[in-house]
C-alpha cells in the first residue's frame, strides 16, 4: 500500500461520505477548540465501527501514513491537532457514540470511545446511577478522549480521574490488531495491566473505541459552601480537618486567591462574591451523600463553625438552595471566561503535594516576581488534588505581544520550581504539544527512556499521533 | 562477569552477612508458606538499601543469572518461590523496611518495600491516619510483595486493590537502573503510567523498592451484620440496596454459603453461626464512617429492615459491639482455617461481571456436578468485588490422591465457565506457577502477545522471575 493508493481505500472502508478531504469539510478539525494549534490534514475519517478503525488503521500502518485521532477536539495541549504537513489523517471517533450496555447491579457501562460525555451522564441517571466526571467541555468532549488523556475535572477529589473510573477497554494497535479488554470486572489480577498503559497515552500507544466504566450511587444530598480565609495554609488546615470529619462525603474542594475573586468580579456583570470585602483566599467546598437522611449540611455547618473559631476560617456561606450553590459554582466556573475576557494570560496545570501548597506558592511568587516585576497571579485550582492552575497575567506597563514573549522563561521559572517540589508539570491537561519539549527536563532520563521504548514497541512505524508527547 | 564469579561480588555489595548460601539458611526462603512449591537456590541474597538492590540486579544481569523478589513469601500462587535448579538467585527485601516519611495534610506515606503491611497500618495509626489494606497474612506479608502482585483483601469494596493504594514506586530495573517515581500526588498527567506496569507484574518487569502509599481518615464509627439469605440472587439485591444507601459507607460485603458455614461450625470449636437453622447463604456487611455521629448502626438497621419486609434477606444480626461485630468476623474468617482442616480442596479465585454472579453459580455448580459428581462447594469471597473463592471439596467416596487427580479437569470446567461469563481466572492471587499454564486458554491472544513482548522490552536477558506469569 502507497500513500498515493490510500485514499480510495480508506473511502471504500467508511464509505465516502465519512472520508472528508475538502478543506472546508476539514476546517473544525484542524484546529483546536481555543484555536491555538492549527494544523492541515490528508484526509478526515470518520469509521462507524471497531472493525472500521481496524480497517483504517492497518492501511495507513501498511502506506507509513501517520494518524491524529480525535474525539471532541476540546483538549487542551494541542494532542489532537494534526501538524502542519498535510499529510496526516486525522481519525475522527464521533460516529462510535453507542452505549453498549448498562448493568445497574453491577454498577458498570460499556460505551464506545465517541459517546459525548454530557450523553454518558445522563444514560446513568436515567438508569438511577452517578456517571462522576464531570468538566467544562463535557457538552463537547468524548469519553474516549477522556480516557486517552487521563481527563480529571470537579469530582476528581471524590471520585478519582478518568483512570480510576474505568475497569475495561478496547484498543484497535497502531497495525490493525484488536485487544478486547472490556471486561466489567473490580479485579483481575492476570498479568500486566494493559489498561492502564493505554489511559493517559494521548492517542501515542493506540486508539481506545470503547470503555466499560463505573457507575456510583447518585448523590442523594449536596451541601455546598464558600469560606472566606487568610492564607493558603488555613486552607490546607481547613482541608484536613473537612477529609476528616467528613471523609468520602468531602467531594469538592476549590481554592481561588483574591485576584481571581476580582478578576471575575470585574469581568462578569451579576457575579458576586458573598463577603463584604474581598479575602485573600477562598474555598468552595461540598459534601454529598448518597442517603438523604444523614445531614451533611449539619455536617459542614459543624465543621465550619470549628474552623471559624480556631480562626482557619474568617467567614462561611453555605447555600440554602440548589440556586444559591448554582451561583456559588458561577464564581469557580466563571473564572475561565473572565480570564479570557481580561486578555491572554500564561498558564501552568502543575500538581503538588497537598502538605505543600501552600510553601509552593510563596516561593513561587517569590521566583516569578524577581524574574518579571509587576504580573498579576491568577492561582485557583482543585486544592484537594494538589492541582493548581497556576496562571499570570501581564504587568499594566507591558504590551501582549512582550509578555507572551516571556512565555519560556516563566515556564521554567515556574516549572523548574514545581521539580524542587516533587510535582507535576502537567497534571491534568496532558503533554501533546504544549509540553511536549520541556518534558525531558523534568522526566527523570530512565522515565523517559522507558516511555520511548514503549512507543517503539507499540508503534513500530511511529504512525500514531507522532510528535504529541514525545519528539518525533 | 560469569556466574562463578557471582556470588564473592554480591558479598562484597551486601555484606557476607546478608548472602546466605546454606541449605539451612535457605529452607525458609525455597518454599512457599503452603508448602505447595518446593525449589533451590544458589543464594539467598539480602540487599540494605535501593543501591544494594540496583547494584546486586546489574551483576546478576550481567551474569546472566535469574533473580526471584521474593517479600514475605506469603504468596498464594508460587510466584515467590524459586525453581529446582538451585541456580536462581532469591532477592529478599526484608531489609529494605524503613516508613521514610508520613504527610498527615497530604494523607501519604513513603514506605520501602520490605516494611510489613501490619507495621504500615500500624505507623498511618499512630499518625491519626488509616492505611487499609488488610488481608490474612498481614502480619508477615511485605507491602511490596503487595504491590507486585496488586493484593486485595477485606477492604477492596470501599478502597480498592494495592494498585488503587499506589501514587509512586521506585523500581531498580532488570539492568539495574533506579527508576525514581515516588512522587505524592493525585494528578499526573506527563506520560505513560509506568507505574501501573511495575504493579501487579509479579516481579516479572521489575524489583520494587519502595511506594508513596494513599492514608485515609480513620473509621470513626462501624456497623456490622450478619444477614441470613435465601440465595444467591437475594445478595445481589441486598448488595445494590445497600450501595444506594449506604454509598462508600459500605467497606464489606462477604459473601458465604451453607456449606461453609456447616464447615466452620463442624470444625472449629466455639464458632457458631448466630440463627438457629443455617440458611442456604449469608452475607456479613459493615458499614463504616470518619464521623461518629451520623448514625451507621441505624442506616444500617433501616436498610436490612427494607431487605427483611421484601423478603430479600430472612434474618439479620447486627453486632450490638466490638466483641460481637469480631465474632461475625471469626466465622467469615475461619473458612481458610476450617478447610484446612477438612482436607485439601480444589481453589479457585475468580471475578465475575457483579451482576451475574448468581447465574454463574448456578450453572458452574451444574457443570461441575456433570462432570463429577458428588464433590462439596466451598463458595465464599468478596462478593461487593465480584470475587468469589470457588473451592471444590472431594466427595465422600473419593480418596484424596483421586480427588486431587481432577485438578486439571475441574479447573478448566470452572475457567471455562468464567470465560463465557467474562470473568477473570485470578481475581486477586496473581498467576505466579499456578495459573501460569493456563493462563494463554483464557487471555485474548493480542494481550499474550503483548506481555511477552512487554517483558522482552523490559528484561531482555529474561533474569526476573522467568518462568512466573509467563512461561520462560
Amino acid at each position: 500500500m502507497t500513500a498515493a493508493g490510500l485514499l480510495p481505500r480508506l473511502a471504500t472502508i467508511v464509505g465516502s461520505a465519512h472520508l472528508l478531504t475538502e478543506a472546508d469539510q476539514q476546517a473544525p478539525y484542524v484546529v483546536d477548540w481555543m484555536k491555538k494549534y492549527h494544523g492541515r490534514a490528508l484526509a478526515v475519517v470518520q469509521p462507524g465501527s471497531t472493525a472500521e478503525v481496524s480497517a483504517v488503521l492497518t492501511c495507513c500502518n501498511e502506506a507509513g501514513v501517520t494518524v491524529v485521532p480525535q474525539g471532541g477536539n476540546t483538549g487542551m495541549a494541542g494532542g489532537a491537532t494534526p501538524d502542519d504537513s498535510g499529510r496526516q489523517i486525522i481519525l475522527s471517533l464521533g460516529r462510535l457514540d453507542r452505549i453498549r450496555e448498562i448493568d445497574p447491579v453491577g454498577n458498570t457501562m460499556t460505551v464506545e470511545a465517541g459517546c459525548i460525555l454530557a450523553n454518558v451522564q445522563a444514560a446513568a441517571r436515567e438508569a438511577g446511577r452517578f456517571f462522576p466526571l464531570s468538566l467544562g467541555a463535557e457538552g463537547s468532549c468524548t469519553i474516549g478522549g477522556n480516557l486517552a488523556t487521563n481527563a480529571g475535572g470537579i469530582a476528581v477529589l471524590r471520585y478519582g480521574n478518568a483512570r480510576e473510573l474505568a475497569l475495561g477497554l478496547e484498543v484497535v494497535l497502531a497495525d490493525g490488531r484488536i485487544w478486547d479488554g472490556l471486561q466489567a470486572l473490580r479485579k483481575d489480577n492476570t498479568g500486566y495491566d494493559l489498561r492502564d498503559l493505554f489511559i493517559g497515552s494521548e492517542g501515542t500507544l493506540g486508539v481506545i473505541t470503547a470503555a466499560v466504566i463505573k457507575l456510583y450511587a447518585p448523590p442523594a444530598a449536596r451541601a455546598t459552601a464558600m469560606v472566606a480565609l487568610p492564607d493558603g495554609q488555613a486552607a490546607l488546615a481547613l482541608f484536613a480537618r473537612l477529609v476528616g470529619r467528613a471523609g468520602d462525603r468531602l467531594t469538592a474542594f476549590e481554592f481561588m486567591t483574591r485576584s481571581c475573586l476580582d478578576l471575575v468580579q470585574s469581568h462578569l456583570p451579576g457575579v458576586a462574591v458573598p463577603f463584604a470585602e474581598l479575602p485573600p483566599a477562598i474555598v468552595l467546598t461540598e459534601l454529598s451523600d448518597a442517603d438523604a437522611a444523614t445531614g451533611v449540611t449539619d455536617l459542614l455547618e459543624t465543621v465550619l463553625g470549628d474552623a471559624l473559631a480556631v480562626g482557619e476560617a474568617t467567614d462561611a456561606v453555605i447555600a440554602q438552595s440548589g440556586e444559591q450553590a448554582k451561583a456559588l459554582w458561577r464564581i469557580r466556573e466563571g473564572i475561565s471566561e473572565a480570564q479570557v475576557r481580561a486578555g491572554k494570560t500564561i498558564k501552568h496545570d502543575i500538581a503538588l503535594p497537598i502538605g505543600r501548597l501552600a510553601d509552593f506558592m510563596r516561593d513561587c511568587e517569590t521566583a516569578v516576581e524577581v524574574t518579571v516585576p509587576g504580573l498579576r497571579f491568577l492561582v485557583f485550582g482543585h486544592l484537594g488534588d494538589g492541582n493548581l492552575h497556576y496562571n499570570l497575567q501581564r504587568a499594566p506597563q507591558m504590551t501582549e505581544d512582550e509578555f507572551l514573549g516571556l512565555t519560556g522563561r516563566l515556564n521554567t521559572v515556574v516549572h523548574d520550581l514545581v521539580e524542587r517540589y516533587r510535582g507535576s508539570i502537567s497534571a491534568e491537561h496532558g503533554v501533546g504539544q504544549l509540553r511536549r519539549d520541556e518534558l525531558p527536563r523534568y522526566k527523570p532520563a530512565v522515565a523517559m527512556q522507558m516511555m520511548i521504548e514503549i512507543k517503539r514497541l507499540f508503534d513500530s512505524r511511529n504512525i500514531l499521533n507522532p510528535g504529541k508527547l514525545l519528539a518525533n
